[in-house]
């Protein structure tokens, strides 16, 4: 069973969208677990605080280390990865993610406020793991974006064991485009070589399509595939 | 007021986490407006069939076009940006998400299943959009990112209208590291400067610290950082 245990001073927005569709029906199979651990127990006097505000001034309030480090040791010590959602992060990728799939689960830190103090990220080791090039009122969101991401991916979870194969990032391309009937909508009639029934003429366009695209949207992504393709298309070095 | 229209077959995920917190709040006090229509009520026949298998073959299922662009026609045409939440899309950056929560609001068209028909995307103009590389169980999750993005930017919705400024991607870097009491915490220290007092050097250590940190995690944005900078550190060119 994937497990995720997720601390966040907002508990009540899980499962929230997990809770349905596949996920959720995921979830009530036992694919899956989820745990949330509420920061604002571990906080401080009678308001329970859980932030201050940064030292050398600025605006905004940061979450405690000594709060947020006593939540993280309630969670019992395992193999799993502690993982702080932040902008800060490594993005994260699909590669990462059928890591994280294939693994034991996730503990998940939501970050809130103008950010974390910086002690307790090094003294508990969190791995920090961006989801985009954006900022976010907190970190819940985004531990919701990488729990969808995985449990997609555990087994049984998908109604094809091949979905996910054939997708975007699979092989470092976008995914070409699809089409389904009507043969013609609004004029617009579906490529004739996908109604071929031309099973390899059909896997040569939809490559060359996902290439197309890949080149056209993402030059980032292209520079990378054909930087790991070239090697394969010299001769193997003698010696 | 902005507006953001959802086009989903899971209207109950909405507003979900963007229920509660802040922008649950400015949802309550009409700093902002969501609205739901279930595609599946646009769906043919009397299973309301929405989506159904990709010409060419292949696992999965794809949303009909047909089916789609009945929903899309349903909401009232306005100038606001039709989005379809897609991993082959343009990735969501900062600088979108500001130019969004200016404009009057978005719709938002989550696709499921293996895609969405290509031609509806052609057809409605669609402009596709990624909030990252890797690939969710539909749009849903994605649409709360770019909604989350957004409302937090909206005036009033942040205690501190200066919040928002100074932080991940504001301009170009990753945030500074931060910290608040306790002053020492399991023997490590608020790095001096920061309880110095002297603001020309809390700010001039911030910005090192924030170089220092894009440059080691990422050299993408550094690139373009140092490309930004470039320029501007040459004496302006004569004649």
């Amino acid at each position: 069973m994937w497990r995720a245990s997720v601390l966040t001073i907002f508990p009540d927005m899980f499962p929230g969208p997990l809770g349905t569709s596949l996920a959720g029906k995921a979830l009530a199979a036992g694919t899956w677990a989820l745990e949330t651990i509420d920061i604002r127990n571990f906080g401080i006097g009678v308001h329970r605080t859980v932030d201050d505000t940064p030292a050398g001034g600025g605006p905004g309030m940061v979450m405690k280390a000594d709060v947020l480090a006593n939540a993280i040791d309630s969670v019992a010590a395992d193999t799993r990865p502690r993982i702080l959602l932040s902008p800060r992060g490594t993005p994260l990728t699909q590669a990462r993610v059928k890591d994280l799939a294939r693994g034991p689960g996730a503990i998940l830190v939501c970050g809130r406020f103008e950010g974390v103090d910086e002690r307790v990220i090094e003294a508990r080791a969190l791995e920090e793991i961006s989801v985009g090039d954006y900022v976010l009122s907190g970190g819940e969101i985004a531990a919701l974006v990488l729990m969808d991401a995985c449990i997609r991916l555990l087994p049984g979870v998908m109604g094809h064991e091949a979905s996910g194969q054939d997708e975007s990032f699979s092989d470092g391309l976008l995914e070409y485009p699809q089409f389904t009937r009507p043969q013609v909508f609004e004029g617009r009639p579906i490529p004739e070589v996908l109604i071929s029934g031309d099973h390899a003429k059909v896997a040569a366009w939809r490559r060359e399509q996902a290439e197309k695209l890949t080149q056209s949207r993402r030059g980032d992504l292209w520079t990378a595939f054909s930087d790991r393709l070239g090697p394969a298309k010299k001769p193997p070095a003698k010696g």
